[in-house]
């Protein structure tokens, strides 16, 4: 049994935003914004739907969460998305002073982790939660396109 | 005179953007979209009135020349902005793999120059353009900020 409240209990509910993004034909990627061990925001790739390059989960969770706390830092929150965060929504939630950052699978190519300094310093970051699950379901998504 | 179609013709257009975020009281930041010497899209920093980091005039003018188009890539296009583009917007314009990248006044503390290999390797970058003009805009709204 997963434990509450748990960065895997999150994840699963990144998780189960990514497979949305999967049945929709995007990116299977998924992220939430947790606040006080509770889900404000929930979001996933859109960027085939919106023909727009910065609709990714992270971004699109970020507004979202930004709009239900009604300010625009994230202080005190903590972001869940299944593959790790690309240059762009590490930019992103550098200006967002979010506390904390898990991801589950890590991406090689376009991760921010190639680059250092790239989070706020006072952001902790996480890795590797539900990474097999997470790293799979990308594959599945990139192996059916090549199809 | 200023040549039509040149960088700085269309310079002046995005600081004319970045006029009216001063005017809104946000930070003073403009950009436009252009696609065969026409400009398709125009915006202006809205972190503020949106309350959302992301909102920033580039990803604003990535989204809409994207909707103007009807298609995510911004191939054969330039995107002309004021300040030099933080890492979440290089990190926007990587993914949108726009041809130009041309910013006015540099920035040292946030701009994305400060990382190698952050925009797309098929982007041009072109700096200083109304360099001293685009930064005077932005310590003029820090300076009344500060009083």
């Amino acid at each position: 049994m997963i434990s509450p409240h748990s960065d895997e209990y999150f994840m699963k509910k990144a998780y189960a935003e990514a497979q949305k993004a999967l049945e929709a034909g995007e990116v299977p990627v998924g992220a939430v914004v947790v606040a006080k061990n509770q889900v404000i925001a929930r979001a996933h790739n859109l960027t085939e739907l919106l023909t727009d390059v910065t609709a990714h989960a992270e971004t699109q969770a970020i507004t979202s969460a930004s709009s239900y706390l009604g300010g625009k830092y994230l202080k005190g929150c903590s972001l869940y998305v299944t593959l790790e965060p690309c240059v762009m929504c590490a930019g992103a939630l550098y200006w967002s002073q979010i506390d904390k950052v898990v991801f589950g699978a890590k991406d090689e190519e376009r991760g921010a982790g190639r680059y250092t300094g790239i989070y706020h310093p006072k952001t902790k970051v996480i890795s590797g939660i539900m990474e097999k699950e997470c790293r799979d379901l990308i594959k599945t998504f990139f192996e059916s396109k090549r199809k």
